[in-house]
């Protein structure tokens, strides 16, 4: 059994010899994508002495009550005309400031009539934003290995850049084993139970933008899942299994792997839940096997799949631990594994831990906005102490229904 | 001018009386949908007594030195027996436990030979999950109105659920108004800059599962521009357009609207940045207009346009703050508008507001995480004091790179 930080090592070992393919592609395909290369702006930003207000541009040095308007700039236009003395501009927020202003009074501060411009106030404030001010053209604003997501793919357009060079997604292929799974929806026999591994595992990578397979391969029979396992790894990228990796006589995964011609890594890490978790690779691919229960399959999947799959497309991962403060204390002793706990954060900004005994799988997956670890021999923290809180989707608005959850 | 709180008000009365349109579809496709009815479990959770842990069951009661094995109950056995007196039973983790146990002893603690196993324990765990310790047949496992995300689909294909009764999502036209704006990657004349409001609006939607259009729209000509709204109104749907709502002579967006038959419900709101946000509404449809800098395209966004597309699938949600601490003061006065200042989290759990001046719109959207919520007229908040943050994306992993912005 080896500590968890020993298996990202040896996961980090094992993945990141691999070559991610770097592919060009224009930039408005390129949001969940992860840069290959640093994006350098091609322009300054703004490009121009930017009018930030609606109102009148006027010279520098001593003011005069009034001006004579000598014309219009709205925004887009190309060729503002330069700034006579004596005159003022008509300008509009995001056109182009004429050359020789001093400042730009705001509309409501004015009064126009007949072709003249009456100055209202005396402020100081410029409202130009000047050429380059918030980037300038060859910065590099985003460095390579950074995923794009929305935001970012909207402040890259603003740097001008037409094409980027990206990672390739690896894609996956997820296998659920065991011969109790019954497909979602499917009538239960005594003894079986819904494989709930396949949506959850599917939906997790899906969401986060990569190709996942799913082809059927709820077994427990040795050569059906040599079969399985030996066509994923023909298809290339990363093979994820669940269940079938414990000690029991059906826990036949770890045999399959190795008849497949695939070292084992690592198959048992020091972790809670999740113990069994098992690496193996080899010049046919790489295996990740997980233990069946969901919560195992949920922490597993941002413990060592996404890192993964990540580490296929150019990009090292370390989980985020935030600290914040415990909400109620955690029951218990102390544990001689590190153990991760489904949590969310409640009004107060604590750390709620989740409900999650024996079983208790389906209350945990309904509510859990990320995980509390705990060390290895610890005291279970008190109320209020300070706990890492590993932040793992984004709850951005409350409903009121969850409220009642 | 409004504020915000009346804003909202405004806007669940205008999309709030629409009838989202439910549907059934199964339960493998419902992820990133949202409830149209309570969520039921039809089947206990476990849905037997499940065992825990490989190893025996022993019957209850005083415990012998060893028992003779009578069978072998793997997971996903359909028919297992029941355990005679003075007789152990192989079993495996998820296999039903079998009639008459008292406890699993863990394969562990355990010795078996020539058909007999002998006991090397005396611990009191049982190490099963009585049928239905999770959740019950007929228990509400999740309200109506909720949005279904990969663990949440998880949770309920364990209830054995096949088919959900959900909201059909709204589809959304989005319109990037002016004649200042170049499409991404397109050369720069000058006084013009690239549209980033488009791969913005559009991917922040897509990426939470809404259709989005995105026709030319790029103009400041009242006529071209009232024919673009109107296909959008004809399409259905919410429509969103950015730029063409200050108070500049180009700002002809209020016009159009009106134009087109439809109310204003309100064209200034209290909140900074974003004053001259616009919700037009009318037999023929709604219609949100926001100011055309990023960063108010961004917080719009988060305040009108996703709750407006919630409303129309049937879920009212709130803007979900936070108290975190603050990494350092906030400089400058109070302002007279609420503010929403982008910000991320630091590795200590303090909220860090990104530098945001002028035009600072590339690098504030480079790394927004959330926002900071100001009041106004209050005091900028201080070092160390807690403040309101709204999480608006999920950095699950520090990614070396990023950690140099």
């Amino acid at each position: 059994m080896i500590e968890l930080a020993e298996a990202i090592i040896r996961l980090e070992a094992a993945v990141g010899g691999l070559k991610p393919v770097v592919e060009t592609i224009p930039i408005g395909e390129s949001s969940g994508r992860v840069l290959a290369a640093d994006a350098v702006s091609r322009i300054d930003i703004p490009p121009f002495d930017r009018v930030m207000m609606d109102g009148y541009a006027i010279p520098p040095g001593p003011q005069s009550r009034v001006y004579r308007v000598s014309g219009f700039v709205p925004a887009g236009s190309q060729n503002a005309p330069a700034l006579e003395p004596g005159t003022a501009m008509k300008v509009m927020t995001g056109a182009e400031a004429p050359a020789g202003t001093g400042r730009i009074v705001m509309v409501e501060h004015t009064r126009e009539r007949d072709g003249w411009v009456e100055i209202l106030d005396e402020s100081p404030t410029v409202h130009v934003a000047p050429r380059g001010e918030d980037v300038g053209a060859g910065e590099v604003v985003l460095k390579a290995g950074s995923r794009i997501g929305p935001t970012r793919l909207a402040g890259l357009t603003s740097c001008g850049l037409a094409r980027v060079e990206v990672f390739r997604p690896p894609r996956a292929t997820f296998l659920a084993t065991g011969d109790e799974l019954v497909p979602a929806g499917g009538e239960l026999a005594p003894g079986l139970i819904h494989d709930a591994n396949t949506p959850l595992m599917a939906n997790l990578l899906r969401e986060r933008g990569y190709e996942v397979a799913t082809p059927d391969s709820a077994t427990d029979d040795p050569p059906e899942l040599r079969e399985a396992v030996g066509s994923a790894l023909d298809a290339g990228g990363l093979t994820v299994i669940t269940g079938g990796v414990s000690m029991g006589d059906r826990d036949i995964v770890p045999g399959v792997l190795k008849e497949l011609g695939l070292e084992i890594i690592f198959d048992r890490v020091k972790v809670k839940p999740g113990k069994p978790a098992t690496l193996a690779a080899g010049p046919r691919g790489i295996v990740l096997a997980l233990p069946g229960n969901p919560v195992s399959a949920f922490v597993g999947c941002f413990l060592y799949v996404l890192p993964a799959l990540s580490l296929m497309e150019g990009r090292r991962t370390r989980p985020r631990f935030i600290p914040m403060p415990l909400a109620a204390a955690l029951a218990g002793g102390a544990d001689q594994r590190l153990r991760l706990l489904p949590a969310r954060l409640d009004e107060e900004g604590r750390v709620d831990l989740l409900d999650y005994h024996n079983s208790g799988h389906v209350h945990a997956l309904l509510r859990a906005e990320g995980l509390v670890r705990v060390e290895a021999g610890a005291e279970p923290p008190a109320a209020g102490e300070s706990v890492p809180f590993w932040p793992l989707r984004c709850a951005a608005y409350v409903g009121e229904e969850e409220d009642e959850f």
